[in-house]
């Protein structure tokens, strides 16, 4: 890892909360320039190499790439929440930012995680410098460990994102052999011809960066999740400073995140839950407190501790990843407990209900997580009732709007008390609104304008910001994955794509789930299956024993009896008439059994169950 | 059908579009009044046989009921969204609130539909006097025809609600047996020792009523889905003086809707939405707009022709339930087409796009809509792209968000205009909020409290607001399906639970599929199936064929050959070692199979597809 520029401990320390970023003396900002003007001459003199490889690739019949320019390929982000994954490439270099997972869609039963297809990288796996990461969500770094299986490149992030992927790469079973590397914000690292610098952002996670990525083209900055809050609980404000010096000095493209982009005006700041928790401890008076949260809301986690710590309540804590994440970032020194403000949550028992509070995961309604099994009356250790006083610290991700009802019915059943509407301002979003993204536009100034991470409406609507800003039409690129822009100083066009889509993860197997799999489970959920076996003797050409049915997840048998029984007849009717033609050809044999019983089916039920005729030969 | 109190002809010509129900004369409370007295005579009467048939009861081992009681049993509708169906009981007669059906979750794949369980019904079936009908949302009426097939009872509703039942029972076969009754707002139908009473209400489909239901413990008022409305489309703003009477001659409980109960304030009148369209058709300029709503919002549908008659477009309808509905609609004369406005879907490319409105159905985003096709590109008239103003109509159902968001995703990525947020006010709520609820207690000022129309959260709210209201929380009842209340002049118990539930519809089949057909089709989505097929000789107790195996929805094979090659090995040998030990215990054979492949296949790929051994004897 080359740290060209790295503030000092003591300038780190002297980083107070929520203040203003006066302190960043103008030397730092100086030696960022000096190691751009360094990685600029250094691409001009790769630039030369480029122009020799162009030319032996235009021999070889390929297109020549212009001079002293970059590759920009999305594979994953775009038109899609999740598996985040961009790729810078010069002739000599590529470097990715991002490598996330996708949650599942209902149209993936059975699927575990969706990863982007690294196919391309595989291909050009020595040009492959490392990969940068702008924050620990699941969405940025739930890819790696599949990445990293087949690629064992250098890693690079803040010290909280590489402490959530050390987790990860332990479970895989591949942590030893990677290579971690931390970075805090304001540090440059060196990819060659690529230099990729870490610019503090706000976030719904703490150590969150964006990037100024200096090419042989210019300078492209990426926003990554990004929100101002000028009262962080800790840490800083976003670095808008740095973001406007880039600006000043000519940013070439920006690539901001769309996920709020049709909200208008501003995020709240982390710090308006803050009051609303101590206003909630307080009518709360003497029941229990339990609150679900995201397990890495480190700064919600804060809060919660020290309004507990206000209102003389002990906190436990509920769920492996809350659990998990809490140890680390207490380790890492991101969230600061008081001594003995901490309890086991076995030792609940042994307070009264206005003694405590429990954090808990499951705010999304995730049907295994804590806060359902309470709702659903079978956690092991919390029994919920009168008494609980519950506060869901966040809104449903879209798609999950009916699990958090569900919980939520289900705790009212059981007599809780659930505050989970917005009114008491229990959850702000992580992401910035159209009023942030235009300051981050305003500061930059960038020729080009690429909306990253979002679906399509989302990148419209980012797009259209990007227009009321004064960016013309043809300067804004919505693309989908796969697109690849060429950009040199001045131009940027698209050229041909990269491979891209989706991999599903299903248990161990990766990749090895794909459309014909996924068709037949949607079949077989929708309308179950009729297995139909007959044993053929090879010599006489009859029937030696069957046709048996059995069928799944088609109708209760023991009340169909008399369907099953047509069925079988069917089946064996079919089965000798074909015998009788030409008992040879099974596949034949097969497909009128299929039809016949098919057709019996839909006639007496109107449902179309998989039917899978088998046929065994004696 | 008896009609106690009938608004004549003229005096409902005399009432005008949006203007108070002045009209109303005191001799139709009067004669009301009259109708409810000798109700209570009747009722008195047959309460001595009630007291009769108790004696008898309590002879026989069972409770005794109060005199002059009336029991009331949610069938559905509580705890859930969908499926309303009440019961009112006394001893001689039943009569039922609505019948509707609820639409399957994401936990019952392939199901089509989801009705309530009518076992207590069909046990006392001769007593079921009839069904009245509040409006002709699916909710409401979607289970009639499930109902009438067992017991062909009298059906009473307005004459739109009448005409999409008609509808529906035509496609069931059972139009000509069914008795459809038309009853008119502020009309009452005597049930015996029950008499229900119509009362106009605002809704977002035109003819919903609630209903003063006269029994002999008392006026128990339902209010049906509703809202105030108090500049509506068409017709009047709901009777909120016939409420009032009733409330000043004492309301016994009130069943208020309570779908909107989180949400303060007052709903939007429905003309506030024509207000936006008028708006954004100046907006479209030279652009073909494309709206779509639900179906049965007839006023909706209205403001965007009088709106298209306003800026001289003609307009098509598309959509099979658009096309039916608003032909009907216009039949009955609830829609007013000025002649020649609309045009077949066919002729529009007759007319530039600046000439046309397309009405379609799909804002919920349903896979098979017109609209999906549309976003899809393979809708077979309609192509659309850049020139496309699309207004989505509709806020999404819970549940439906994503596929609303795909639908919106995938016309924008064609290039539509597509106006979907709520800033443009294209969609209100057809149910109360609030305020609304207040006023409706307010008047009928009930001794007893009963949410119904919601799910927990919804329920729970909606008594909040009763005891702001001053009713004591012990008159308030939130219940769940097959409760039942047992109420008198002055007093409300739970007695025995009724049989309730949910029973499926898929295809043709009512009540065949169950939990255990449900958790194989969900095992099956989520894991695929293996089969093990072989074959034993009888007389040898050796493998005479086989095994084999067949697969699906599992992995795809062609990849997993070796895999599939070790899954036949392990079912042979532990076949074959089970044979050696005895051939005759198959039960024991199938199961030692089955462990032993899932062993290897869950060690192999963490995942546990459905493992189905089927033995054959030859």
């Amino acid at each position: 890892m080359a740290n060209e520029n790295v503030n000092t401990e003591a300038q780190a320390a002297e980083k107070k909360r929520g203040g203003w970023n006066r302190k960043k003396t103008p030397k730092t900002s100086e030696s960022r320039e000096a190691a751009i003007a360094k990685n600029n001459k250094l691409a001009a003199a790769l630039a030369g190499k480029g122009t020799m490889k162009a030319e032996l690739a235009r021999r070889a019949g390929k297109a020549q790439k212009p001079e002293n320019s970059v590759r920009v390929s999305f594979l994953g982000g775009l038109n899609e929440i999740g598996k985040n994954l961009t790729m810078y490439e010069t002739d000599n270099d590529i470097v990715l930012v991002d490598c996330g997972m996708a949650f599942p869609g209902e149209e993936m039963p059975g699927i575990d995680l969706v990863i982007p297809d690294f196919t391309y990288l595989e291909k050009n796996h020595e040009k492959v410098r490392g990969v940068v990461l702008t924050h620990g969500h699941e969405d940025h770094i739930g890819g790696l460990p599949y990445l990293l299986k087949k690629l064992n490149v250098p890693v690079y992030g803040t010290r909280l994102t590489l402490g959530l992927v050390e987790n990860k790469l332990r479970e895989h079973g591949i942590l030893e052999r990677s290579s971690l590397n931390v970075v805090k914000a304001g540090q440059m690292v060196n990819f060659g011809t690529i230099q990729v610098e870490f610019i503090h952002v706000n976030h719904s996670i703490p150590d969150a960066v964006g990037f100024g990525i200096h090419t042989p083209a210019g300078t492209i900055v990426m926003t990554g999740d990004f929100k101002i809050d000028t009262t962080p609980i800790e840490g800083e404000m976003i670095d808008l400073g740095r973001f406007a010096e880039l600006g000043r000095k000519g940013v070439l493209a920006l690539m901001s995140d769309s996920t709020n982009s049709e909200r208008p005006g501003y995020t709240a700041s982390e710090r308006t839950v803050g009051g609303s928790f101590d206003t909630l401890f307080q009518r709360a008076q003497k029941d229990r407190i339990i609150i679900a949260t995201f397990a890495s809301n480190i700064h919600r986690v804060q809060q919660i501790i020290n309004c507990a710590e206000k209102y003389g309540r002990k906190v436990a804590l509920s769920g492996r990843s809350m659990i998990n994440v809490m140890t680390m970032a207490m380790e890492l020194g991101y969230l600061h407990v008081p001594d003995g403000l901490l309890i086991d949550i076995n030792a609940l028992n042994r307070y009264t209900k206005e003694q405590v509070v429990l954090i808990t995961t499951g705010s999304q309604g995730e049907p295994m997580s804590a806060l359902s099994r309470m709702a659903s009356g079978d956690h092991r250790r919390v029994e919920v009732g009168p008494g609980d006083f519950i506060i869901i610290s966040a809104n449903p991700i879209p798609g999950n709007e009916k699990t958090v009802s569900k919980v939520i019915n289900g705790l009212m059943k059981l007599g809780c008390h659930v505050v989970y509407e917005s009114m008491y301002e229990v959850h702000v979003s992580g992401h910035a609104c159209q009023g942030e993204t235009k300051i981050l536009m305003g500061l930059t100034k960038p020729k080009y304008y690429i909306p990253v991470h979002g679906e399509q409406k989302h990148l419209q609507k980012s797009a259209e910001i990007a227009r009321s800003m004064g960016i013309p039409q043809e300067n804004i690129f919505i693309g989908n994955i796969g697109n690849t822009l060429e950009l040199t100083a001045d131009s940027m066009k698209q050229v041909e794509d990269v491979p891209a889509g989706r991999v599903l993860v299903d248990g161990l197997g990766v990749g090895d789930v794909g459309s014909v799999v996924l068709r037949d489970r949607k079949h077989l959920a929708e309308d179950g299956l009729l297995v139909i076996v007959c044993t053929i003797d090879a010599m006489s050409g009859s029937i030696a024993s069957g046709p048996d049915i059995v069928s799944r997840g088609f109708v209760y048998v023991r009340e169909s009896e008399s369907l099953m029984n047509e069925v079988r007849e069917t089946a064996a009717n079919t089965i000798r008439q074909c015998l009788e033609e030409n008992f040879h050809d099974w596949s034949t044999m097969k497909a009128k059994t299929k039809d016949a019983v098919s057709r019996l089916i839909f006639e007496s039920t109107k449902r179309d169950p998989m039917i899978l005729p088998i046929l065994m030969e004696v």
